[in-house]
């Protein structure tokens, strides 16, 4: 199978298809984003400047039918964080760039104008024999759904779409990418660090991929591929049930349980009006309005967590998750599924992270200009993004810098990132996570929520919520997802096995021999060459969290963070 | 001579008054806010939070007449940065120090009330045998102009003072802390790096200090040190003649001359209207307008560097500075020293650095919002600061947050702090200085200007405006310049023996046996205390000029920013 990559310069307007070359074949997805950006983004370069650039690549089992193999990575020079980012999202891009035989999709270069008169806006379409860039300046300051609706009027309804709100047209530091789902609609987002102002900063409104021939996946040895991944498919439809039917806000009962549901700026660990926006109550809703659950967000899916809530008239409003209903609920004492339904519409639309977002609002009810709870102010100030209100930008550049204009010192951040929606005096495995990823705050870097602990039966990463092993636990738990995120997985896909398995249809598909040792190391490469980056960027190798997060104990379970300084700072070492 | 520490508590009111111990008794300025911020606060610790303190000392040669010695030095976790800061200002305020025994005055803690209800507001009341915390609340919100004026009446028109106008209330990044000058009026500033926010966070709206009865020095040997002061004062005053006609300002027509006069938020190197800004003119609008010129920011001052600007009707304004004028005027096309005079004079009334301000705005022009030269909306927004406007607190969090929020991407930054008046493409010793600086970009770092260079005749440190041995320069500069404000002393008594007659005067003075090779070592002490406390808060060794300036031609000189980015990154290395 001839792998390509396709270039798009923005500046040039010129657009160019290479193969894949050789010492990139066995890179892919965030493997590949990592890779590019340290061979060709000078690391302190500015995040919206000519010498960014955005990358979105399908990972190495993409469009085999290996579970969940179908996510896009998505990644470039962070705005937000100013170190790497990658991040991946849902919906049919990945399987279409597979299909439109591409790896790697690289947007470089920007218009030369300033940001007095950037008139001219862009979508790139993209068929087999062909790459376009087409002038879509009548897309301008468009939601997300009005966007995808016009391309899939224009371009057919079976294309798959990256596209940009408003938000990412004004280059705000959390503005997302939006991917269009299973069912044409753009309400999956590659979410975090900014990728969405990237794009706006090169003047690119959309990518529209138009659905090519099929194309028959060569296997070395297709029985053992099918054996492995098939049976494995089976599993996960089998024991992942609680998720297809609860989806990922059943953590809202398990987070608020353990006193480490994020409340009212992460002021407390349990909410007093949680069963209005707890997992069951959403099922409820999901059920009376006729809404659907146990979706899958990307093609080869058997977790299937996605949902689809609708408004009381029957309407759909949106999918909703958990950080969303987390960090824009009980984070902001909002208990009512409807405006937190609407919330998470509006940003989806104006093509915002849910979590930097929620978190910055939180940070704006710490100032006088915003209560907790003021749901109305809230949906004012997302909806004020339509007319490029000031207050509304600010909101949109993310948690740091609302704290910065309103001198607030109760930020949580980490590498200019908000935390999602575990409370880290509770978690302590994610909060290892949060200080030392080089994506800044990201619980899927190293997700060691409830039931992942236990990698490696020799070592003792302690419970859930004390500090022992803590950092041992997110390397390994990092190296792992890192590797997944190579392969284009969902990290929900992750047990003890799971080395083993990728191990073998690696080498059933391409004939690679790579034992789970070296797939470890792979992981361990990767994570490697971010954190290399990062330093080159000027970023430390690691960080820790907001000083809060020691002092101040969380009323629920009177605990404070506390993995020890040294251990964060040093916890990278070794792999230098 | 007993010196003494006070310590003010402002989480529990408390008030403490200790000798200084044996091992800060070397400590003075810019050396003693190094030490005590590396000793006491966490370098991780959030810059507007509980655990950051704000340090105020006189230097080691204040009060003595030694030339230029009587300098202000403030410091604190910056705001702006992130890093250590130490910023300076002329004033009274050391003068007074060194009479009520005061070495340093360290503020602590702050009042655990949240950003919704900080109803109090406190001014520290300090006399030799008495030292008050007094609630004025009623000085809320009041410019620095008005606030003084209250302070005098109610204390006594001697007082010194330090206080904070709105911008420091709102805790902004670009908030300055204003010293009363010679005559009673706040007009000198600690200017970069926000240390007015800290005094905002922790409630302080002013500190008073009521003069003692004059303490008198002990010399060990005055004849010798009278002999070296004296004669040096004699000559600075003599060598320093156009700096006491024209001031700072005389920089304009030097720096346009090169080409490196910033125009237009950096965009060019000559300004076309420079004849309404220049020296000269400043001169003629002086003179005829009853105006001042050649008076000493400090006790002790023998440069005299500094005036008073009259309006139109005579009425005095401000003082004003060769860098406002650049940053408030070229490089925002304005042409009128009316404009930039009430620009100035607003900044010194809110509190916010003219340098930062200046840039911020510039940075706002390139995008929809504001149009360069449109002064009528810059002297608008700078107003509205008054009220809370959202556009002024963005303008008053500096250049950096300005570009986030209007997805700017050529913001002239380092560290997060915006660039002085010197464009690093024509003075290429000023470009390491900001490149290098644990301070950001600040030209006081190490004022590698024209008439400044030789400081090693073993070294070649080239011309101007080329990039040969421009890190060395640099370095060299740091390492004086750090010395001297150890000292208290201002950096323009710089000269080739400057360490002999420091050496001589701390002997005869103290009877302290310092070579000049160990003041040189001093001074590398404090670089590398400062770089140690930047790299343990998570910044970098060094950081760069952001990449414009290394791509974009500078029209007057077609020239870029060259000095190779190795030697930058290496730059400090030997100090480790």
């Amino acid at each position: 199978m001839m792998d390509y990559i396709l270039r798009i310069n923005m500046n040039s307007l010129e657009i160019k298809k290479d193969p894949v070359p050789a010492d990139l074949e066995r890179f892919g997805g965030r493997s590949f984003i990592g890779k590019i950006l340290s061979e060709e983004v000078p690391p302190k370069c500015h995040p919206l400047g000519q010498n960014n650039k955005l990358i979105f690549a399908a990972g190495l089992l993409a469009g085999t039918g290996f579970p969940n193999s179908c996510r896009i990575s998505v990644g470039g020079k962070s705005p937000l964080t100013g170190g790497i980012k990658e991040s991946n999202s849902g919906g049919r891009f990945a399987y279409e760039m597979v299909h439109l035989a591409l790896r790697g999709l690289i947007v470089e270069g920007k218009p030369t104008m300033d940001a007095k008169n950037n008139e001219e806006l862009y979508t790139a379409v993209i068929e087999s024999d062909n790459v376009e860039l087409v002038e879509t300046s009548e897309l301008k300051n468009k939601g997300n759904y009005e966007t995808v609706s016009w391309l899939r009027r224009k371009f057919g309804s079976r294309i798959a779409t990256a596209s940009i709100g408003p938000a990412g047209e004004l280059k705000l530091s959390g503005a997302t990418i939006a991917f269009s789902d299973l069912f044409g609609v753009p309400d999956r987002h590659a979410g975090r660090g900014g990728l969405g102002a990237i794009m706006g900063s090169k003047s690119l409104k959309a990518m529209v991929l138009k659905p090519a021939k099929r194309r028959e996946m060569k296997f070395r040895d297709e029985a053992s591929f099918k054996d492995v991944s098939q049976s494995f498919g089976k599993k996960l439809i089998e024991t992942k049930r609680v998720f297809s039917k609860f989806g990922t806000p059943v953590m809202i009962d398990v987070c608020n349980e353990h006193g480490g549901l994020p409340t009212q700026n992460f002021r407390r660990g349990r909410f007093n009006k949680v069963d209005k926006i707890s997992g069951n109550k959403l099922h409820e809703l999901l059920v009376e309005r006729n809404g659907k659950f146990g979706l899958p967000c990307s093609p080869s899916c058997c977790v299937k967590c996605s949902n689809r809530f609708n408004d009381a008239s029957g309407k759909p409003v949106t999918k909703i998750e958990y950080e969303t209903i987390a960090m824009m609920g009980s984070n902001l004492l909002i208990d009512d599924y409807d405006v937190i339904a609407r919330m998470n519409y509006l940003c989806n639309d104006l093509g915002l992270d849910t979590i930097e977002t929620g978190n910055a609002l939180a940070v704006l009810m710490e100032s006088s200009l915003l209560d907790f709870g003021d749901h109305e102010k809230v949906l004012q100030i997302l909806t004020g993004l339509y007319k490029g209100d000031i207050l509304s930008r600010i909101v949109g550049s993310g948690a740091a810098v609302v704290g910065k204009i309103f001198g607030v010192d109760r930020v949580p951040v980490v590498k200019g990132q908000a935390l999602p929606a575990y409370d880290p005096r509770v978690f302590k495995g994610m909060a290892a996570t949060f200080a030392v990823s080089p994506m800044g705050a990201d619980h899927t870097a190293g997700p060691a929520i409830p039931g992942r602990a236990g990698l490696d039966p020799n070592k003792d990463y302690g419970s859930l919520t004390d500090n022992v092993g803590k950092i041992d636990l997110t390397k390994d738990l990092h190296y792992v997802v890192a590797m997944l995120e190579a392969m284009g997985c969902c990290y929900f896909i992750y047990h003890n096995q799971i080395m083993e398995k990728v191990s073998t249809c690696l080498e059933a598909l391409h004939g690679w021999k790579l034992s789970p040792d070296d797939l470890l190391q792979m992981g361990k490469d990767i994570i490697k060459r971010e954190i290399e980056f990062n330093e080159n960027a000027g970023l430390s190798r690691t960080d820790d969290l907001p000083e809060f997060f020691r002092s101040e104990l969380l009323p629920e379970t009177e605990d404070v963070y506390d993995i020890p300084e040294n251990a964060v700072k040093t916890a990278w070492d070794d792999l230098f």
